[in-house]
């Protein structure tokens, strides 16, 4: 038995202006063993956007805590949102589990955005073209497996990133960024750059490595959440 | 309006020597702003323990996930688990919830076990006995609801950790060592003595602050996870 150290880093920002973000970003346990990370980007922006991804990442969120296959959340969570707005709206959905079960990573994707894997040496851009859910008729997922191992690093990102800097005429090069922040101490979702501080649609990042765990790890999982807040109500 | 920092620290880990931890520790984004946490301890330990706490923590996540309000989703988790388990098993159940509407933190407990809530020089323990989920007919949880105001601090925990270190004679007083905390550097969920390394329970842990916002600080939510995990196919 190999004990790996799964570290899981997201950072979500809204659109400058906006206050709330359009994608939602879930965590949820598989009951069969590890976890499943939720990504979805609703259409438009603000709170039209938040209903869309919200309607779409709780259906994923609900059938994962059950122990439904990914391929099969996905496709639920396509025809949940067809069927109750009509084809008339879209969103991306991301799915990232980590299978204890089959000890692999599967990456669901119904998105234009790419994912990003490097495994060792190689860098694998997941970019084949997938639909979104919503829309199409019987539109599924794009399913890469990839087994546990050590030296893993899956970064998966919304169109906010993608574009991000796009009106500057400084598009973002995510992969080369990627490729840097590897070499660099914790260099995971945070800290990214965003349209010099005003981001021109809502961004979300969430980077996934494992690791092989030190001979003195423990065995606690840990979860930390910064949220910051305004409140009308004051001191 | 007041910029905070809402930070949100979480530890489990699970008994000595059994694996899978029997509790079910999620968040989830509330519709209508802010987050949830809801934390469940099934009766007995390991594999059976995590069945009846998962089906009471995919509850709850899904009922808050759609907006339902908290007292609403503790009951329907009860009734739930009591109608599909015959009224057989238990579990204990909180819920924290940041409310970005009502601008308060709401905490539902159905627990034997206080939660601690420290405001400004007054410490809380908030342990009016309240029934398990599963059991009885009609319980309810009992709700306490806080104004979101800088320096709060609200420390839930499953029993193992009430009853760490009972059987060496040296059980741990929490409500000591969360003010011993308070005063050390990011002392939230983390690092807790359990038992000599040899938990005796299934432990989880759950620290939440709200603090004011430093005049820099940025408007980004993140979420780090850390997963331990034993895999047979290795390098």
């Amino acid at each position: 038995m190999l004990q790996l150290e799964v570290k899981i880093a997201a950072a979500k920002v809204a659109k400058y202006a906006t206050g709330e973000s359009g994608d939602t970003l879930e965590v949820i346990e598989r009951p069969r063993g590890g976890l499943s990370l939720v990504l979805a980007d609703g259409q438009r922006s603000g709170r039209a956007a938040k209903a869309i991804s919200n309607i779409v990442a709780r259906k994923a969120v609900a059938l994962l805590a059950e122990g439904v296959r990914d391929g099969a959340v996905a496709r639920a969570a396509h025809d949940y949102l067809r069927a109750i707005r009509g084809g008339k709206v879209s969103a991306t959905l991301s799915i990232l589990s980590l299978d204890l079960v089959t000890e692999t990573i599967v990456i669901s994707r119904n998105s234009h955005c790419p994912a990003i894997v490097v495994q060792g040496d190689t860098l694998l851009m997941l970019d084949e073209p997938s639909q979104p859910v919503g829309i199409h008729t019987w539109t599924k997922p794009l399913i890469t497996e990839l087994p546990l191992v050590p030296e893993t690093y899956v970064v998966l990102y919304t169109d906010g990133l993608m574009h991000a800097g796009r009106r500057y005429g400084a598009q973002l090069d995510v992969p080369a960024l990627v490729r840097t922040l590897l070499h660099e101490e914790g260099g995971a979702a945070q800290g990214v750059a965003c349209d010099q501080g005003r981001p021109d649609d809502d961004i979300s990042v969430v980077a996934v490595t494992a690791s092989l765990a030190p001979a003195d790890a423990d065995v606690v999982r840990r979860l930390s959440i910064d949220f910051p807040v305004r409140v009308k109500r004051g001191c």
